[in-house]
């Protein structure tokens, strides 16, 4: 897969994910991963790569010019372009994992007010929005894309059972771990997870990643779909 | 305010960071922000950090010992302890505002299958989710969490009214932007932006609005307390 990724502080989303999945995915030869500055593109005097907003108020949009030069220099036909942008969708799993399919991604990272509408309109193929919450710029966003992105490339991740395992692969939340020692300042470990009982172990796991979906993500376990073994552990909870 | 990162890898959030709205708040005296290595406070003579999970499976689990050693080393009585975990509720702007009234913030990262539940249940006082996907380590999301929170002090931001602005503010997403040049490659910006008339600007700027969240967030619009106006706008879209 070929990840380019167009910014005004590439610095920040190289160094977000140099000591991540993503580097071990370059070192074996899954990624290949290139950061441009767009202030490169452009092309006054100034080398400015923002303007006021048409129409007025406050804050700053990024220029039409410089950022459509940038996108132009690593365009492929193959390229999915990606802009992280609070107005759109949230980023989810699902998403990562369609991505994780193509075989080049461009992601444009903006600040301030954001792109030209214009630049929006003609050449980027999705926005996604990281979650509510605004922050600084879209570089943080691009690193947390392409981190999740990474992961689900075939081989990235050397034990692949531990992908399987993570949380939204069944569309529930994680049940707690513990680990050594049994017996911590006094809180212990459960004694289920010390019998050595595999069926007890995995239907307590079960019953707390159901049980813990249910109390904080109702909403998570609406869109699962659940065996009878855990509709009847839910019932549980109920009575 | 002041805010401690305990981590495995502290120099992916402090590089995160170092250009973003945080380095200014620290330059401005708003903003104390320290990093710590918990494999510092192993005391074993591999400084190990993490165990095969109890109960048996896949993945390691952060030891108890040196993750609290680490947050008894910061920990001051003020102090509020969040652990960014996928199996928590989602990290929101209104959680940004209220940990943004805070003085002291402890920020836990952890990786692989996460803290050990003892800790969690003894010494986190809140935990949240990023987003429904999965990445590598906790990192990212802290630094991710760190940058909304600091851009909600007083003075963090330069120009007030561009964070009176920004997208969640209003509860509803942003309106389209766009800058000079007016016609760029046969591309126009709408003529209510160039026309001047600022009641009409500020009308089709605010139906932008409501109009992408109806398509995009329907979930924000039931939440968002609408005026008059906006009510009937959107009974124009309706019809």
């Amino acid at each position: 897969m070929k990840i380019d990724c167009l910014s005004l502080f590439p610095e920040i989303i190289e160094q977000s994910l140099g000591q991540s999945i993503v580097g071990k995915a370059q070192e074996r030869g899954l990624l290949d991963l290139d950061h441009f500055q767009i202030r490169d593109f452009a092309t006054d005097k100034h080398r400015s790569v923002d303007d006021v907003t048409y129409g007025g108020g406050a804050g700053m949009v990024f220029k039409p010019e410089p950022t459509v030069a940038a996108i132009r220099h690593v365009w492929r036909p193959q390229a999915i372009l990606i802009h992280p942008s609070p107005a759109a969708p949230a980023f989810t799993q699902e998403a990562a994992r369609e991505l994780a399919r193509e075989s080049h991604l461009v992601f444009v990272a903006s600040r301030y007010e954001g792109l030209d509408q214009r630049v929006i309109d003609g050449w980027i193929d999705v926005e996604y929005s990281l979650g509510d919450f605004v922050i600084t710029g879209g570089e943080l966003a691009v690193a947390v894309m392409i981190d999740a992105i990474v992961r689900m490339l075939p081989g990235a991740i050397g034990k692949s059972d531990s992908i399987e395992q993570d949380s939204y692969f069944n569309g529930l939340l994680d049940y707690p771990h513990y680990t050594r020692p049994t017996d911590f300042e006094g809180r212990l470990v459960p004694d289920v997870l010390q019998s050595g009982h595999h069926e007890n172990i995995r239907k307590w796991r079960k019953k707390q990643s159901l049980f813990r979906t249910a109390a904080i993500r109702p909403d998570l376990l609406e869109q699962a779909e659940l065996d009878a073994e855990s509709l009847k552990m839910l019932a549980e909870l109920d009575s």
